[in-house]
């Protein structure tokens, strides 16, 4: 038998996700006469907005991980479980579990999303997307693996294509990895190879919409677009991809197709609610968005089940106003503090009928070394000073107050010595036969059969 | 074709392995008149004293790992080749490698060690060892696992194997495990956990000779178990390990046989040289010793083959003063320095032939919490001032400057708030199902099928 809660006589807050908004919403539980049991399938909080610099070998996974233990060590009405979801019962409220069950009185899912291939899930093993350290160090993996291929390769053509990245999607995370990507190549690791220039590499960024980052106003998505170009990135607008295979990818737009030789595609343009907000929806005889969110009243609550919220990046609804909810880190944590106090009111037999209204304070990008793009309303900023903006913003997000000293040191030496740290391949304990991952046409399979001499 | 070097005139010098060995020969080389190869598997150089810190969480991987082309951007006659020797032609004076082949006019066999089991490969599976950074990350995610599970689990027998850590080997890597799970169990996490006490773990150091650090003088080693034994951890010496299953390890000694209930075995035991040592000797026509080590002159040269050297962990040789040389990271540098020096001079036509002789500095290891023992020649020194020394040389010996900065502000902010920033657990996406890990008695299964309540 398991045991994960001691008897309790009050009212039970089961949490799932220990994402933006769960964590906000056990804080803000934490002086309540409650249970909260925060449930995750990791033992720790992720900084996403920081998993672009994981990716890049700028920093360290457990430099934007925090422990949830330690977290809510000080907590006393809050207990972490690790534990995998599987699915509800909301009548009975309980949850089931991998390994057991899990009743409630109030259930807060937070599961958060994972990268969508629009329909084409067959191109997750060749373009891998951005949402766990899992993905990052697979990403970091795969980019400094391609130089080291490069580096051996002779074929120019081939080489072409071990040098070229594409970023699929404009958004922030797109931007971001294009730009880290554009100074690791002129800068981190200029002078660490023989045979070619790493400052030659290809870097392009494939967009549906009109614009990168096109939820900002359009004068300065035109401004972010000069300095992305000057990092030396192409960028493809209004361009669709039709086609991703180990050594290319193939782009559909108003001006024609195009296929781009490349062995490195990486995702960051659709997210998918996670798997768990379908058995939800099922479980209310509902059916999830195309996105696969729950939809939701704008108080949160799952229509006709007062004690069920779904927020964050898993909830399609719109707020008081009647705007739509994007999938941003303030959104889930506007929403956490929402529902806590409304499951405290709840308790005190109080009805909170306000809907949720969600403040935007404004959103940021970095592009590449020292610049990004803010908007704060109607005040827009680019350049350096969005950029030291940027950066003040997210270190004093992290959780972590040793993590924050940790970044903002190691952010500091790379800004002065242009290196990146943590650029260590690992994973598989064998190197990667990097040759046999892209031979799939058949003279390179004869090439490979005669015996490949390495000359001196 | 794959290219790995331009065509040189100059000879080449072909190093296999970046560990110590290998690093300091290609530095020792930088201002020859020779082209310098470095082949690795990984693209960093390892810090492996420091391994049991990423281990248990105190230190990230990154920290501990230098990538190879950033050590020797500067040194134009080293290249770095991330490749996988898979056999040797000495004849032809070349390398097969996994994607191609690799000539050389002198080779420098540094390949290294990895754990040993005895002839008991079968316990690999559950008695994971501490060699490579995939190991440290693996017995990272098996420790703070262990913790986890005993949380969740009611059976008080379970639980007591589940917080039964059982560490074979009193080298200094096995008292440097065993001290930091100490810390971690009566510091690190003391609070984190609402239904365990992990100060009450227990917490076994088995080790088949007289004494743990059974190479330092009796005296110190007696002062060493008492600081150990201080930090609540069981010694058994003179005791061989029997059989290591899922959920328990049989260990028997003079006194008798006995065994522990544990689910967590580290090994920090034996070693045995790199695959590639056997395939040396082979190409050799000679045998390896029985710890797979490649027999070598006293000049670090196989026998009959002046321009083949071994040396580190994989050599098995006496120095010139017929003393055996112990697997010690300085062993392995000045080995380095030696060879090189040989084999410079044997290009200006200069045979050399003294010995190589090794010049012990001292040893040392420490003991959880700001205590070490080190000897220095004859003077020995237990404790704090002990564990200073520890911790200045080895800041010193860490390639990069950076991670040097890195490393003390973590260790500074571990020492003072107890805490370990890098406790995450990685690895497998999903989390693990703990409990079908240990089950596999049948009474535990019949309790699975009728469902596992987790009663509130």
């Amino acid at each position: 038998m398991l045991a994960t809660t001691t008897s309790v006589s009050v009212p039970h807050v089961v949490i799932i996700g220990g994402g933006f908004g769960g964590l906000e919403t056990a804080k803000s539980l934490r002086k309540s006469d409650v249970q909260v049991t925060l449930v995750d399938r990791h033992n720790y909080h992720l900084f996403q907005p920081l998993l672009y610099q994981v990716a890049t070998g700028g920093l360290s996974p457990a430099n934007i991980a925090t422990p949830l233990r330690s977290i809510f060590r000080r907590q006393a009405n809050c207990e972490v479980l690790l534990a995998e979801v599987q699915d509800f019962d909301l009548d009975d409220k309980r949850l089931l579990l991998a390994d057991g069950e899990l009743k409630y009185d109030h259930l807060v899912v937070a599961a958060g999303a994972t990268h969508s291939y629009f329909g084409h899930e067959e191109w997750a093993s060749v373009a891998p997307g951005l949402k766990t350290l899992q993905d990052a160090t697979s990403i970091r993996r795969k980019v400094f693996l391609a130089f080291e291929a490069a580096e051996r390769e002779r074929d120019p053509k081939i080489r072409e294509q071990m040098m070229t990245f594409v970023v699929v999607g404009g958004g922030p995370t797109g931007v971001e990895l294009a730009g880290a990507l554009s100074e690791i190549a002129r800068h981190t690791i200029r002078n660490d190879f023989r045979h070619i220039h790493p400052e030659d590499a290809r870097i392009v960024i494939v967009e549906a919409a009109e614009h990168v980052l096109a939820h900002y106003p359009e004068a300065l998505c035109q401004r972010a677009a000069n300095l992305i170009r000057d990092l030396g990135i192409e960028i493809h607008t209004k361009t669709r991809v039709t086609k991703v295979t180990e050594n290319e990818v193939c782009l559909s737009s108003e001006e024609g197709d195009q296929a781009i030789g490349t062995q490195t595609v990486l995702w960051a343009a659709g997210v998918h609610g996670s798997p768990l907000g379908s058995r939800l929806a099922r479980a209310c005889g509902l059916e999830t968005d195309r996105a696969g969110r729950v939809g939701v009243t704008n108080r949160m609550n799952i229509e006709g089940r007062d004690e069920v919220f779904v927020i964050g990046d898993l909830a399609n609804c719109t707020d008081g106003n009647g705007v739509r909810m994007p999938g941003l880190a303030p959104v889930a944590i506007q929403q956490g503090q929402y529902v806590a106090k409304k499951i405290v009111a709840t308790l005190s037999g109080i009805q909170i009928n306000e809907p949720f209204v969600y403040r935007d304070r404004g959103t940021m990008a970095t592009i590449g070394r020292a610049k990004a793009v803010v908007q704060v309303g109607k005040r827009e900023s680019v350049g350096f000073i969005a950029w030291l903006m940027w950066l003040v913003v997210h270190l004093l997000q992290i959780v972590q107050f040793q993590n924050r000293l940790l970044i903002l040191f190691q952010w500091g030496w790379n800004y002065l010595t242009f290196s990146r740290s943590a650029r260590i391949i690992t994973g598989d304990d064998r190197v990667i036969l990097i040759r046999d991952e892209l031979v799939d046409d058949k003279s390179a399979t004869n090439e490979k059969v005669t015996g490949m001499q390495v000359e001196k």
